[in-house]
């Protein structure tokens, strides 16, 4: 890295951005003593500071100073006393993965470190676990540190240190090491729309944040203003700061609808470019509420060409359906025929006016692969902003087991929210552990407001405690997953969109794969005049068809 | 069109957008009489209320009323009062123009209606003289109704409604209709990227305006939010409207770098689709300061499509290295090199850093037309947003006469400003009319601010009597715009960018077309080693070569 503290095994390159100032001292902790070191400024034009410093090693701690105050540093790798606090220099890690090729064909399973198994070395500890499940790649919600020790992760300041409740840079080191020792990628999700409310000095530094451009979550990154070179620079290269220092296989682009660029290369297409760079293996997933296809077309198509969006479209008809929710986006699904244009076409709203949205909204996508999209039937957002934070199976039983068929094995890339596959029951709820009073009197009331009588105090630890995996496994459930996923690889183990889709009776989608497998989900009682016999299905589902069908699913072979 | 008020030489059809009500209704003035009629809400999605009268006719007035007070039309074709008054109701006009095909080969003149002729009619009066002149489109700035009787036109508060004291409707009509019997096209200047500061109640009938967007000029439309398909209506209607209802042929969209869209489709994208469906062959011109080529670029390169844009970097270039000047964005220019890049590649920032926007800018344009770009060496902008409001030839005296050799024969779309042609010395300042004592006293005060010793009053009304032409033509230099217009026709008539340039001595730019002619243009004195005897020149350069060149230029011939 050309910032931050960058230990060669000797000495210590320190470089910060600070264009407004004059003068920047580094703040060196070192031995039990305090020493005050003036920085350089290379060149007035891009304000850049820096200083070597010969003794200067991984575990010293150090901050920089402006104007007589003491600032943690903005590309901190490592806040061992929190965002308040000083920075740590890190040291190198001995790496073992040599023979990880990298992610082959993405099945993702979403999970929450603190909720999943607390700390990175509880996510470690169930890595056989999930080898044994089936999936290929996990899905770290973010590890930008934030403030407390409990938090979604949305809430991140410092966009390059790894949050020292889950343990740290060495520990997510560790994580990433062991996975790919078991054959498993590791995706972490990085936020670059916006910057969470506490422990944010980046302003002190420079001009971080856009003048221009307003969202509800906080100051968004200045991607088209004055000075946006320098900001650009610190966020593409955090993304590839991951891929390179920490193995990481994808990222998951938080809210890209949220990015606002104005400038000829969009900052998507700026982080794209430098991750391939950095590994071409690499995956870019966005997620995206714009159904806009710019962020996943090729380039010779003016795209910004990452990898894969996340398909809303597809959660909330398929959601809407199983529960007959129809309220906030659900008021834009429920429809049988809305599913299947999901499963054919990717977006449902691709050019036609939204209801919810009250605009038209999306534009059609077209004729790419299906690892462009990723699927799910719950993730952290679908069941965590609900106002009551239940999961589907809360919501609807045995039903919820339609699900995993129709994402599992779709065209698309499938993503499992933790513990969905063993029929978890605990919610997953909103949890924050801030300390300044004023944020957490605005956010109280801020959800006071959204949840009504379902209101909870996100501050509470008990919110968080109730959000914790139980793992109370549901060994037929668990079964059930690990069944769908070896299907999905043994069988159907392409992204070709050429699939056959259709709807019998109003009630049953039938998906037709590979020319002779039959994907059958079925949401009401019919009969289905299909010649058939099952490989797999839920209860209420016959072995073989023709015949009589329930609520349920299942998958066929066609005789 | 399918709101304002539509006179069908019967009765009139009164439709308008106002999602926020539940009541609107009609006021109409007529006969002496006011009456005041209840409108029909069409479909509560959409929120259009309408309503049609038997004996409404052209003439009469009327308003909306909403919560017991009245309003003008957002759609209203004409205000005779002005922005705070009534509307009226508009009548046919009989065109006259059956012979005119459009505009083939555009060389454009800037003019503002109010200092170039008066009005309309003083525009009109003066329709041989451009014909003499040999241009084939005058472009007139904005027209849109604003407050008071003078203002350069960015301030326009209603969309549809023709400058009142311009000559409204019919006064335009009638002027586009000399111009096309003359063989004259004309471009409208129009503003979509925010409305002016005083008669603005587009926010009393709905969400006109965007809540996440801001620009320092006032409020900017809602493109991408709830209700923005009523709000791209109204804007992608009122291009097509002047394109229909004016027989205007092309339009010249104000700053497009501020209108800003996250839709999947662009607002841009869906004005020029509407534009060309109404009239192929009306042409779209956008003044950006993005340098991005996504404008211009064909639809198969994801382009926006429009037609051509105005060449910043070709003026400054220019400029800088005529004046010397090298403050605000002169900074980023002022050498030989980057005036020869202009005329090579269109965008001389292109991806590069620029040191006056402290940021990289522009990316490259690639293989375009050189019909895709507008240059100049004057515009209202680059005139009037000087502190001293001056024009170039009262900056540089003779040497202002190198400029049109330059743009007039490069190979892009040439742009002459109102009097250049003939020396005009009078200053183009910025004058305003409004009523309204805040917005005068907020306007004064920034004014002070921004121009300092230079300050001027924009409200006086003796500030808009120094800008308007003197027509105090200076027969020589008129002679020389006739000349190289008719050689621009004659011997440069298309638009390949095939054109090579070579750089002499630092001191001169040479820039051969059509494998023997030169246009040479020197800003220091030096000795040329070519053969070739002059066309046309300025004072200073030799009738034959090779031979001593003084500052000036000239058009040869290679022998």
């Amino acid at each position: 890295m050309d910032i931050g503290a960058n230990f060669d095994g000797k000495s210590t390159f320190f470089r910060v951005w600070a264009p407004y100032h004059k003068e920047v001292f580094l703040v060196l902790y070192k031995d039990g003593e305090r020493k005050v070191i003036k920085m350089e400024l290379e060149d007035e034009e891009r304000g850049y500071f820096s200083v070597e410093v010969d003794n200067a090693k991984a575990g010293d701690m150090y901050t920089y100073m402006i104007g007589g105050k003491e600032y943690p540093d903005p590309a901190s790798r490592f806040q061992p006393e929190g965002v308040q606090g000083k920075s740590q220099i890190v040291g190198n890690f001995s790496w073992d993965d040599d023979n990880w090729k990298g992610i082959d064909f993405p099945i993702i399973y979403e999970l929450h470190v603190g909720a999943f198994g607390g700390d990175f070395e509880g996510v470690k500890r169930k890595m056989d676990y999930l080898k044994e499940l089936g999936i290929t790649a996990i899905e770290l919600m973010p590890v930008h540190q934030f403030a407390g020790n409990r938090n979604w992760g949305y809430d991140g300041v410092l966009l390059y240190a790894v949050q020292n409740s889950y343990g740290g840079p060495q520990k997510l080191k560790e994580l990433v090491n062991e996975a790919h020792k078991k054959g498993i990628g590791v995706i972490l999700d990085v936020v670059y729309n916006h910057v969470g409310p506490e422990g944010n000095y980046l302003s002190v530094f420079g001009p971080y944040f856009s003048t221009r451009y307003k969202t509800p979550w906080g100051p968004i990154f200045n991607f088209d203003e004055a000075y946006s070179d320098e900001v650009r620079h610190y966020v593409v290269q955090n993304a590839v700061y991951w891929i390179k220092e920490y193995h990481i296989d994808g990222l998951r682009l938080d809210a890209v609808h949220s990015i606002f660029d104005n400038s000829p290369k969009h900052i998507l297409e700026e982080i794209r470019d430098a991750v391939k760079e950095a590994n071409p293996k690499a995956l870019l997933i966005a997620e995206s509420d714009l159904n806009d296809p710019r962020i996943i077309l090729p380039k010779d198509k003016c795209g910004y060409c990452i990898d894969a969006q996340w398909s809303d479209d597809f959660h909330h008809s398929l959601h809407a359906l199983l529960t007959g929710e129809r309220d906030s986006y659900y008021a834009d699904f429920g429809e049988i025929t809305k599913l299947a244009k999901a499963i054919k076409d990717a977006f449902v709203y691709d050019g036609v006016y939204s209801r919810f949205r009250k605009k038209t909204h999306g534009r059609p996508v077209g004729n790419l692969p299906s690892n462009k999209f990723v699927v799910y039937a719950q993730n952290h957002d679908q069941v965590g902003n609900r106002k009551d934070g239940k999961r589907l199976i809360s919501l609807v039983r045995e039903k919820a087991l339609i699900a995993p068929f129709l994402y599992i094995l779709s065209p698309y890339i499938p993503m499992i929210f933790m513990g969905e596959e063993y029929g978890e029951t605990n919610p997953f709820l909103f949890f924050t552990d801030f300390s300044d009073p004023e944020i957490i009197k605005g956010l109280r009331e801020g959800r006071k407001r959204e949840l009504g009588e379902y209101y909870y105090d996100p501050q509470d630890y008990s919110t968080f405690e109730k959000s914790k995996l139980s793992w109370k496994v549901d060994e037929k459930i668990l079964s059930l997953y690990k069944e769908l996923i070896r299907l999905r690889k043994e069988l159907f183990n392409d992204f070709s969109r050429d699939v056959d889709i259709r709807i019998e009776d109003n009630k049953c989608i039938i998906i037709k794969r590979k020319e002779k497998y039959l994907v059958i989900a079925c949401f009401g009682e019919t009969y289905l005049d299909i010649k058939a016999k099952s490989i797999i299905t839920t209860d209420g589902m016959p072995s073989s068809l023709p015949g009589k069908v329930n609520v349920g699913a299942g998958v066929y072979e066609e005789l």
